[in-house]
């Protein structure tokens, strides 16, 4: 047996040079130091399914230190899974099932799109809250549905990423025992031995955290690895950290241990010395033994053996639990228990004047009985977002079954969390800070993007109007910043109706995910209508001839500036159209009949109106428009008077309208 | 003696807790919490000139945890900086000296921004880092010039955010000695105490970090604090932390301890009661007895000593080492030494077909000589981004004299810390990484802006081009983010010439951070020129007739592409301009005139052409332009594979344009 697993070691180790060989691109050094620790995990412990890489009750294994892809795709193809030879001799090609970095819903088996650093860490850390959180909400005295760990093969560079700190704080306080990472101590970074620049002592900082910390002084001791699995797995009170000391690009003559052998391929001639020295014959590429096959189809035979315990557990769990199975699919579908929902009565409820925020915080209490798998939390600022699920309890350590989780002043943790909770499906998740600070959460923001991800951002405090607290935390360009991530929906409701709405549209939505942008300051209602949210922007004022002389565009609290300019507008003889857009992004992919008829080509005249950014606006307004808006940084001072100093006044801003028109 | 502090320190308590009253907004809790360290470290220890807050060799305080802000100016006030009472009355209002949170360069005294957690700390390891390489290089054995501490104040927010994470790691393992934080440990978040979320051993972890920790288990104990911050300065091996076990909101009979003290004016009644409570009377608001007006004058006289000794010293170092001095006034005016300096032909040296961040290395290995206090690094990417400044060491712990800062995998922290070394003065600082990674740093570059200090952030890998490694790796959105923060100057040449004019143009920039964006591919050469990069954008290829018949516009590596599309149509019977846009900030800045000769208004046909997003494009383009980008995520595969895939190949380019110019 310990012979063949140096073979199949042996094998994993070749299968991703030779990728990345024939790529002439990609990192071999990961894979040959690191494939014993992820061949023994993935053999003797990780749960998983060649045959449904979906299995709900699958371990989850997460590689954080995503540029070693050639080691996760060789692990996928020895496994059984729908990786082929033939797709890793496509290694980051155009199209392939094997591209440079791990990538989630295009390879059978990857959990997660990894590659900036820290990431996958974070994530990994919200798949342990969701099966904590699940396992509470499902699993009865006579049935374990949820049962499964989370494994992360991380390097040096997830745990320089602050944001792998922060989620590793966040992990220990809620003792996510069944949480446990690899991590991959190679000494290597790309410039240079971490001896330059990382010499801290990491399984002292993850006692620190509260983590349950082991070492295994050598990397190729397969024994030693599962017997530090096996420990790790046998605390379920603390995380566990097992530091792994390995070579990289071990087996490679001249380049292990070297900085040459992380980002570059080895180069024929060393390829071919790498295989000498292993035993290997140098002329062979992409070759999986014989023996090595016979070996892992025992091993991909055996690993099924657990789903299809499981699946005859749900039966009986079906039988036994019918109401608690119906919630299961509800859960993991994402489906709105909208039976007995009306809209337009829904909507009417939040028709009033408030703060969009407070709002918010109240059309998200009354949404938990459309989607009772909603959970979240704010990083540090629930009594300021308002996003608190109240009588849900708060997710901890003594309280598996909370739905609110207090995520700590660690935004960038907060967003990879989600995003980790969302992957592992069985959830809708949401997280709230003030609007200004996604800035520190953008990496994450980006990657539920990219996975296409369901995580909703509630961000608040969306504007100068934030007062007091001045520059720093008050948005300028944080509304572009958001819009210019490709398939974020983002919202910028401009009453309670709108916020309601856009509520509904977000949890509609789960191709991607969404960003809902909310008020400090009490808004005006706008008056009860049919707020279409779901077209992205509506005629909230009509003109009174029969075409609009000019057209005012608005988003959230300056639609009510936006009519009230356009009142005044119109006792000077003007006659204007306002369009509330609560949604760009959603009002782009109307057809473009519905465009005309919102923003007619033949009107001219056009104006837009929002607190941040003008750049981004033309698009809508041309380059004969008056785009009003703010280039510059806040100031500190009441709400109010900050409005009034960047000209957010109905006259002020009709002034520069009236300007406008006379040019 | 110890009376009188104590009456001190109940006049800063009493003075914060009034100054946010009065606001009605603000923090009262950390001012009343932490008043008593802050009030040691200021009178024992912080070296500092009320009369000259700008003196070089003055200690630097960084108040990290920026939303105590009532602290800062109360002690700002006390200790006889320019902020009266009439300025603390006037607390967070527009265009007071004493906004909602600290902003440097609007408040003599207050040495950064802060408010968004974790900066501060970040910046203070900066200062750090600015203050032992400047002493390396200008003290003398018999001159100490530089010889000062850096002092933060923090809070538990700093501590859970990632970026203080990360400079904590790096300020240990560079051994910064001379970096001491408080930590204002109070147990008290907004949400809740800390044991809903932060239950981490703090200590262990930066001991784990390499620095030297301390604990103050009585926050009123001044004897005690007074004690701990002598210790941190004895030991000059390693940071030190000293935990400060505080009462948020101290004073207040029923606010004291609880989040009610954090973010909110303790109310007129609660104000009364704690005035009471502290034997003040509740009817003086802003009092400052005459007995602490006194003793604080001589604190305030004493102080000055170690200024005029210092300038006393400076001017025999004048004497005895005119060189140096000279020196000393050129890094620390940023003057550039280009005496001997000529444009034209310092651009034809770079005037080649190459990568336009190979280039970018040797312009920065050449600018050395004009500007001698370059220093900074790379977050593990040198080898990548080409930043290294060779033959000018690695700043360590062994060496305080290298000009070169390995970051580590540490890209927030790296931008928080180069905002502090700008700050400290005497230094022209760099830091690079890929451009997708901006991302990371966003926080950091953000207040760079707000602050306005010269940053130069360097970004390489700027495209789809950067081919294999995949969508994570590849920029899209990124150029409009950087271009969306006011006061960023975002730079992208086209070739080596307009990188070499780039570099000079950033490095004239003083008042503000500038962004250098670079590819990972070669680009050719575009022929020797007058690289109008102060002017933003300038024709590159003129049209044939008397006027163009369409402008087409590009940046960076799509220049060439854009010639090369415009030669094509050429052929093909149109008469394109193509015009090339570096800096899209510089070119707004010139004068309509200049604006209308490089994009007459009369030509309504225009293409912009940019490997990213399309959004803002319109700017130039208007509502009846084209357009030409990328909005959606990359593909993993060869740069010039993916190139093509996503349309931008000569051809493909102006067969976009025909079929535009056909509609």
């Amino acid at each position: 047996m310990y012979a063949m697993d140096q073979e199949v070691i042996k094998t994993i180790r070749l299968l991703s040079a030779d990728a990345v060989e024939k790529a002439n691109s990609g990192h071999p050094g990961l894979p040959m130091g690191a494939a014993p620790m992820a061949y023994v995990l993935w053999k003797d412990f990780l749960k998983g399914s060649a045959t449904d890489p979906h299995w709900a009750d699958r371990d989850r294994f997460v590689l954080s230190a995503g540029h070693g892809s050639a080691l996760l795709y060789s692990l996928l193809h020895l496994f059984g899974y729908e990786v082929t030879l033939e797709d890793l001799k496509k290694f980051r090609q155009i199209g392939s099932l094997t591209p440079g970095h791990p990538e989630f819903d295009v390879t059978p088996g990857v959990e997660t799109t990894t590659g900036p650093l820290g990431q996958g860490f974070g994530n990994a850390v919200g798949m342990a809250v969701a099966e904590m959180r699940l396992a509470e909400e499902f699993n009865t005295q006579d049935f374990n549905l949820v049962d499964h760990y989370t494994y992360v093969l991380a390097g040096d560079g997830d745990l320089m990423e602050g944001v792998a700190s922060e989620a590793a704080s966040l992990a220990g306080h809620l003792r996510l025992g069944k949480l446990i990472v690899l991590y991959d101590d190679n000494g290597i970074t790309i410039d240079g031995g971490t001896e330059i620049t990382f010499t801290e002592d990491v399984l002292k900082r993850f006692d620190a955290y509260g983590w349950h910390v082991l070492r295994v002084g050598d990397g190729n001791d397969l024994k030693a690895i599962h017997d530090a699995i096996r420990e790790a797995k046998l605390d379920t009170s603390r995380p566990s950290l097992i530091s792994v000391k390995t070579t990289i690009g071990y087996g490679s003559p001249n380049k292990a241990g070297k900085s040459a052998a992380h980002g570059a391929p080895l180069g024929a001639e060393e390829l071919a010395m790498t295989k000498r020295h292993m035993e290997a014959d140098p002329d062979e590429f992409f070759n999986v033994p014989e023996e090595v096959l016979a070996y892992m189809n025992d091993i991909i035979d055996r690993r099924e053996i657990d789903r299809f315990m499981w699946e005859e557990k749900v039966e009986s769990y079906i039988q036994n639990y019918p109401e608690k199975a119906a919630q299961w699919k509800q859960w993991f579908d994402y489906e709105l228990m909208h039976d007995s929902f009306d809209a337009a009565s829904f909507y009417r409820l939040f028709d009033k004047a408030d703060a969009t925020r407070s709002v918010g915080g109240e059309v998200m209490n009354a949404l938990v009985r459309l989607a009772p798998n909603l959970m979240g939390g704010s990083a540090d600022l629930n009594s300021s977002t308002k996003t608190y699920l109240k009588g849900k309890g708060d997710f901890g350590r003594m309280n598996r079954g909370g739905a609110n989780i207090n995520f700590g002043v660690r935004e960038h943790a907060m967003g990879a969390i989600l995003n980790g909770m969302a992957l592992h499906g069985g959830l809708r998740v949401f997280g709230s800070t003030f609007l200004v600070f996604a800035d520190y959460m953008k990496p994450s923001i980006r990657l539920s993007a990219i996975m296409g991800v369901p995580v909703v951002y509630v961000f608040t405090h969306d504007s100068i109007a934030v007062g007091e607290d001045g520059p720093t935390h008050q948005p300028i360009e944080h509304l572009l910043l958001l819009r210019s991530i490709p398939n974020l929906f983002v919202y910028r409701p401009a009453d309670g109706i709108e916020t309601a709405a856009s509520w509904i549209e977000i949890l509609k939505r789960v191709e991607g995910p969404s960003a809902l942008i909310l008020t400090r300051q009490t808004l005006g209602s706008l008056g009860e209508r049919d707020p279409q949210v779901d077209r992205g922007a509506y005629v909230i004022l009509s003109e009174e001839g029969e075409k609009p002389e000019l057209i005012l565009m608005a988003t959230g609290s300056e639609v009510e500036l936006a009519v009230k300019a356009a009142l005044k507008l119109r006792t000077l003889g003007k006659d204007p159209r306002v369009v509330s857009m609560p949604c760009v992004e959603q009002f782009l992919e109307q057809s473009p009949a519905y465009i005309e008829t919102v923003l007619p080509k033949a009107v001219e005249k056009r104006v837009t109106i929002e607190m941040g950014r003008t750049l981004g606006w033309e698009r809508f307004a041309g380059l004969g428009g008056l785009t009003i808006g703010i280039d510059r940084f806040g100031e500190s001072g009441p709400g109010e008077a900050v409005m009034a100093h960047f000209g957010f006044t109905p006259d002020k801003v009709a002034d520069r309208i009236l300007a406008y028109l006379a040019k």
